[in-house]
């Protein structure tokens, strides 16, 4: 069979909802779908096979800490991101703009891109749209993101205006850059960004610039970044909808599981976010009641499972005792199996949103969902 | 099959060396064996069933930290040691003797046993032959360990004297408590532990001490201590000789991989030692060629497996590059793979040693080994 380099088919609807798949050439994404994060060349405390089992599709990148370590030249005559860590399935690249805002010091940001400090050893370094496109060209992403500039939560309309329409500009600019990448370009996808903060004029604008420029994908930005769950869920009431009907729609940074839920209802297709991985590490578990933190002392002699519905390797295999002993002695496995039942929790929560939109019953699971999950996580 | 409590086959001996099998209800341990050390109920950084996957038929667990988190009685009402932390086959435990000295603070030693003070929490405990017989009862251990003072390396000869007439005394009330043990005597083995220091005539007091009160197998204790490898290897010239050639030969702590080869040649059985674990975290690799540190700068483009000779899931999997990156980034993933080639390289050099004695090629292997393995660890 041969593949497509990016192909996007909606198999189902339901409401706002759409599930399908995303076809490339490393393999195909089922959507709406959750990408872990694989921040340094690692998904942290997980091989790349557990990842896999897990039911993940395509995890993320980020441009920002390889290109700092091991660097992206480096990355490239090592033969790419997928052999060396070992993933050969679809791997998306952030454009490291967000997080060369909120890691390095000494930023300084201009029209060309964004100067700034290594938060690892101080070196100099400069993210423009024609760099970010580089990298991730470099890296051999699978599906490269726009360089764009997150506008910061509680920016005026005025502000957002003018982050916004910079984010544009180097849209575009990320767009022939990575036109001009030869052989990559002919076997990855490239996904625009949306800004405009919470306001819907801005985020129409925003849209129609991208849909301008034209890309294989869309992402929601500027989403999750302290503005809470219903101011994001009344922007995404509308943003999805500014965005090409058949193209997969990106939430990024996305999020908890209640906050995927809604998303998924408003029409998002994918997503990514550290909370899985990160909680896992610091001993808090999901489950379809609700996140616990298993430090709490009455799981010390409690022998049932995580969640008594998961099948996952974890919870088929150790007691909540357990988990409380290892967290508590702060023992790597307790870190290693918290963070794989949570990111096999996140997948299994993504294929039961694709079950129910395929067999049209989205609200119904969600409205279930939202009775039994207690608690933010 | 009915399988035994504790029957030891010697297949073949080459010189003082030999090969056979142990077998026990839990499953069969290949002498000479390794233990990789599962201190506080895990082999740090590894799942139980990669362990196994490693060659590894029976694990080493700490009394000293298992009584003091979660707790002996704890650990018997979540139905012991092996179900809490899913290793089903034989695990052997140590008295708590050496390491209630070495980690807690504030102990006191009397005739009758050893006070002191958690490292955890500073709580008060007591650990006497008596109360360690019954916590490695209460853990379900397979191999229980004498209770036993490890005499100091640098004892005067009547100091190493003292502390090993006090060792046989309590190795006799060990055997007692043991037997007292109702159905778990049934089923587990009790080993006796020589000390002596240095010493011929104390080890030979011992090792007849020993004889008398009868054990299932015998520990060569009190070596790997900081004597250097040629001590320990001059007191192996004799300590094992002293010993029943009908039973298990455990040399407690050690070791290096070369220090491994010399005592298998001198006639030791089985090994534990925290070294493939604890340097793997450390980024410390073993291989035929000896050990590296894999932080080490010229392996940021090395592209080769650990070790080119590994068959090991690592070896195949991902370059001395990746690793080197995940290691240098405090990686989980990097502890996790270094110590799973680690324990690897462990139990294939114990699968060597066994096929070696087997064929009648133990001295050829030991000197093309030496030949080979540059460097200590």
């Amino acid at each position: 069979m041969t593949r497509s380099r990016f192909t996007f088919s909606i198999a189902a609807t339901d409401g706002k909802a759409r599930t399908g798949t995303l076809e490339m050439l490393r393999g195909s994404i089922r959507t709406p779908a959750f990408m872990p994060v694989g921040t340094a060349a690692t998904v942290k405390a997980m091989r790349p096979a557990e990842v896999r089992a897990a039911g993940a599709d395509i995890i993320l990148g980020n441009t920002y800490h390889l290109m700092l370590r091991p660097g992206a030249e480096r990355m490239e005559a090592l033969g790419g991101l997928h052999g060396f860590m070992g993933w050969d399935r679809p791997i998306l690249t952030d454009s490291g703009g967000y997080q060369v805002m909120s890691l390095s010091a000494l930023t300084k940001m201009s029209e060309e891109g964004v100067a700034f400090s290594s938060h690892i050893d101080g070196s100099k370094h400069m993210l423009t749209p024609e760099r970010s496109m580089e990298i991730q060209r470099l890296l051999g992403s699978d599906i490269v993101m726009a360089f764009d500039e997150c506008t910061k939560n509680g920016a005026t309309r005025d502000e957002a205006a003018l982050s916004m329409e910079r984010s544009m500009r180097w849209a575009k600019r990320s767009r022939d850059a990575f036109d001009a990448g030869g052989a990559h370009a002919e076997r990855a996808a490239l996904f625009g960004i949306q800004q405009g903060a919470l306001d819907e004029g801005l985020r129409k604008a925003s849209a129609d610039a991208l849909i301008d420029i034209g890309f294989d994908g869309y992402a929601v930005g500027g989403l999750a970044v302290g503005e809470g769950q219903e101011a994001m869920f009344a922007t995404l009431d509308f943003a999805p909808g500014q965005l090409p009907a058949d193209k997969p729609r990106y939430l990024m940074g996305v999020g908890k599981p209640d906050d995927i839920v809604g998303a998924v209802e408003r029409g998002i297709d994918m997503f990514d976010c550290v909370l899985p991985t990160r909680s896992g590490r610091n001993g808090q578990a999901f489950t379809w009641n609700g996140p616990l933190n298993i430090r709490n002392a009455r799981f010390a002699e409690d022998m049932g499972p995580l969640d008594p519905e998961c099948g996952c390797p974890v919870c088929t295999g150790w007691g909540r005792a357990y988990l409380h002993h290892l967290v508590k002695a702060k023992e790597i496995l307790g870190a290693m199996l918290m963070t794989q039942h949570n990111i096999h929790f996140y997948q299994s929560l993504m294929q039961n949103l694709r079950d129910a939109i395929a067999e049209g019953r989205l609200a119904a699971f969600a409205s279930a969902f939202r009775a039994r999950y207690k608690g933010g996580a």
